[in-house]
């Protein structure tokens, strides 16, 4: 089996999406690249995660053409690609219709930060991109998805190496990493951090920013120079 | 065994619904239609699923009566039986009071179309019926059931190929499609798309309609003549 | 073992309390009765459900008496007893803090009748009793929360034949039937009901009672002289 | 192995947290302290739960220096030590980010006392301390929680022996008790009365706190000198 590494990595990150509870049915799609090779091993679209192999995965370009495998690519292939092509230090990419960060994504309104859960992840709210002009819609839909990602970020001044999520206004997340696995998780706290703070401001419709102090502490304790978490 | 097929169809679709957490105890059920022989198989009433079996199927035709097996059917029988013999092209109905859609009926209102999830399936509002009027429920209620959902598609301008699923105001979820396991996803996407709207408007109440080209493109990408979703 | 077939029922309907999700801990009680022998079975007191069996269940007289068992009895004991020597019809009875059907009671409100699932158990809202007078609760407390469900029964002229559940204002439901396995379903629907009728609400705060005519049809046709639901 | 008792208790605490749904990922740890060796066993740092074991606990002093443990102690445990250090009576403690309990620490609002289920394990509102000083955030922030903490119940005339639960502002919960299994349970419990009290209020933004002979019913019976609940 060719690209078996990517392949097997791919897999594993597609098939702990329904076990995280963070897809119903086919509803989301998890990718791994190798950036030797310029590639990215992507799910196949429309099938179910009990199908799937690591066989089953289809290899694609940072263009988003195939290269090795029988099956078509996720629908959402080309969002990938444009994200491996032009954030140079992602190795994975998870996109879901996880229910509460899809709900904010349907919202049209960024996740603020409340808390230091949110803090040991980001330093700033979630973003979310506002849903593009119809022309791109009309046009080549899912590159211009990860455009307007790309766009989203340099206009608000975020690091992708820093925010590694966003919300897609009307649509849903999208996570990335140093590779699939990391971007799954990702997926998962941002489900969970989405999840606490639209119970937050039901109990409080003015509870307040995250304080300075707290998310500087917080976020430098875990991915700062002097971080002190984990081994 | 008579029937066999679809008291096999009607049988496993009737499985899937507690399995995916739509029903409790028995509020729910499923059918399979075989349209040359002009006869559904649904599930007998007050039945649990855990007892079910292939043969405890009941085999009824397109005017309710029963045609083979020795249980009495489904209390909802007639409103299958309606909407089999008036909309020709559908071989499966599941009905369920799954938590959240029923609570949109209960609410009486639509589930606006507030994403790209729900534009996958329908390019409108979930349509809501109102409840009927008092002499038709003292009637013959279950198949007055299947004619008010009838009556509020033709109303509305519906087409019940493109719009496979309805809420019975004050009452529960009804959805259908080109066999009963196609019915019984749709319920399961109804359900997680009614939850998600109910969070949508509980974060934003002012959250926007999906916009036009977004609802075309997504659902043209899985339903359209040139889709690309799917193998 | 003595009264075995009550220890047997009792203990079968307290191990579904946590399976149906309605328990944490040891928060909640079944009990069966055996009217001839004039004594119930019920959960012995703050013991953990993977801990219990049939044995271990005590038996207690009307009076909330210990007949038979070397445990102490659920400390709602003589909540139960009250129950069962003025509702002669009743032989089971069901006690969770569930947590739906609980924050109905804290808001002391009663489960307002909102669609078909409420009205093919109740043809009423479901009842919530007030908090009782600071005397009763200092005096005989769990014998006052029986008088307490009696009373309020009396006063808004309802009949424990026809409505099996009440909630108790502050506190938790309470729940009963012909036996102890009726009981916990009809705790379990009441979970059911009372998260539909608080999401209805969120989205709908003016959502419409269900009309007569509908509650009548859907009551008649399950319990009603003509009923036609089940086998 | 040394420290085998409390290596096995906090082991067995934290394994716990996973499966009551209390932590996502490593979101949270357990402690179970020896009096006599004046030292406590606390989760390794960002370990999976998966992947501990009894071995893998970290035994640390009342200072917060490791004594025994080849692996980096959990980020939070200057908080425990200082916990430890000022309240002789406790021998267990976790910090979790449990749903719930956070989303109200997030809020920063004190969770009130609206039932039974509550006053079965406090007498008072669950308290909420404020976010602290940015000094003492940016100073040695993990012991500056514990004498958040500590300095809450000061001020606020609470008994550590009687209140075993705190929310930290825009941070998460922490619970104790006599040993790290109580304060599990405790945890459980918090989460359980948090969500409640969402709920409720929800149904009714003006029911009312319990009322004080309830409140002293529901404590006594369970935890006063005459208690009658349990064996």
């Amino acid at each position: 089996m060719q690209f078996e590494e990517i392949r097997q990595k791919a897999y594993a990150a597609n098939m702990q999406l329904p076990q995280l509870g963070l897809v119903l049915f086919t509803f989301g799609n998890a990718s791994e690249a190798d950036r030797e090779k310029g590639v990215f091993a992507i799910k196949p679209s429309g099938v179910a995660y009990e199908e799937l192999t690591p066989e089953k995965m289809v290899v694609v370009d940072f263009d988003g053409n195939t290269v090795d495998g029988v099956l078509r690519p996720s629908s959402d292939t080309k969002t990938h690609a444009v994200l491996y092509k032009h954030w140079k230090a992602i190795g994975g990419i998870v996109h879901t219709h996880s229910t509460y960060a899809t709900a904010w994504a349907q919202s049209q309104k960024e996740i603020p930060i409340l808390g230091t859960t949110h803090a040991d992840y980001n330093i700033v709210n979630v973003p979310c991109a506002l849903p593009m002009d119809d022309e791109m819609i009309k046009g080549d839909y899912e590159a211009q998805t990860g455009f307007q990602i790309i766009h989203h970020f340099k206009q608000h001044g975020l690091d992708y190496n820093e925010v590694e999520m966003i919300l897609v206004g009307n649509h849903a997340p999208f996570t990335w990493g140093k590779n699939a696995s990391r971007a799954v998780h990702n997926s998962a706290v941002l489900e969970q951090v989405a999840k606490m703070a639209y119970i937050t401001l039901q109990i409080n419709p003015q509870a307040p920013q995250l304080k300075k102090a707290l998310i500087e502490k917080h976020y430098q304790r875990k991915h700062g120079p002097n971080s002190y978490y984990g081994q």
